[in-house]
């Protein structure tokens, strides 16, 4: 199975620059990037990473090629669909992802399974409609849903926390202190994050 | 296997009142709680309702028992561990759980099997150790894991997004416009709640 894992290499997670300047969060983003790479190999995969610019240090797996792409995420994408092979499309910000949780992607037999993120987006998915086609913006679960209905094409859920904790904000960032244990985690860690244990859901704090 | 969910009947969900009054907020935990409480049954329990007060209405489900505690939530819970049966606890405000979620945390043999909560919580779980304890303070997912290990106890996390997602702020909604299908959902669409796709992830507004 073709597998794609895309990557947003230029000023990539934004909403986090309010705990790292835009450095901290290249370095960051990529160390979520390399857990990404290693898990779907794990899961028995060759990735490829569609970057929107060429990374600065290569991946250190030799089977993984890289594909620069600067259009948008949705255009990328459909544009490495392919009618001869089912494509697995797992975002690179799944930290938390075990090759597990790639295998109950894989092993269904839907035309279209889908990874819902939280607020409704699609954080990984496996294609074997050749006709269908991804569109990544707004609630994009809802829109995938509906676009493979439009086809006739069967849709399965897979029902993943880790799959669904996509790294957007600050306080996903405990999501990884709390269940993460790869490069991520070991990055995290080392730039001085803590959890934080106030009210209500446990956020982070950096010393 | 007993079954216990907890339920906290006065000024509940405070974190929603920037979009629900209080009486709102009680008949919105309400709807949540009758999902919760068919979800159990369906998956072939007879549950109890452990409840801050006693309830406006009875359940509609004539199986469900529901006992006062209004002691906190910890000692409540604590207090109906029994050593001679398994008890499964799942909280209230888990709308999107199916029988389906219910049946992977009772069929595992661990001594405690856990779901997290997005945050740190624990949302639901099956206690098969006599000697364990519950304590939902802070980040108790990693609590109750090191309580159980403390006690030489199997430990086993469910991996479900659905269990995860506990509805305690406004953009926990978007989920149950996104995901679910019961009471709850039935109840914020009569309140005239629909999805806000801006950036970002989807939240919610109302109309």
């Amino acid at each position: 199975m073709r597998s794609i894992i895309p990557f947003a290499a230029v000023d990539a997670k934004t909403r986090l620059a309010s705990v790292l300047d835009t450095d901290e969060r290249a370095a960051f983003s990529r160390a979520m990037l390399d857990a990404v790479v290693e898990t779907v190999i794990e899961a028995g995969h060759e990735p490829t990473v569609l970057s929107t610019a060429p990374l600065d240090e290569p991946t250190r797996a030799a089977s993984t090629s890289v594909i620069v792409d600067d259009r948008p995420l949705t255009t990328a994408v459909n544009d490495q669909l392919t009618a001869d092979s089912p494509t697995l499309v797992v975002m690179a910000d799944l930290p938390l992802a075990t090759a597990d949780d790639i295998h109950r992607l894989t092993e269904s037999n839907a035309d279209v399974t889908l990874a819902p993120g939280l607020g409704g987006g699609t954080n990984a998915m496996v294609i074997r409609e050749p006709a269908f086609r991804v569109d990544y913006h707004g609630a994009s679960y809802l829109d995938h849903r509906a676009a493979a209905t439009d086809l006739g094409a069967t849709v399965e859920t897979v029902d993943s926390r880790r799959l669904a904790t996509d790294i957007d904000e600050p306080d996903d960032l405990a999501e990884i202190l709390i269940h993460g244990d790869g490069a991520a985690r070991a990055w995290l860690v080392a730039a001085g994050f803590e959890l934080d244990a106030g009210d209500g859901r446990v956020g982070v704090r950096r010393r």
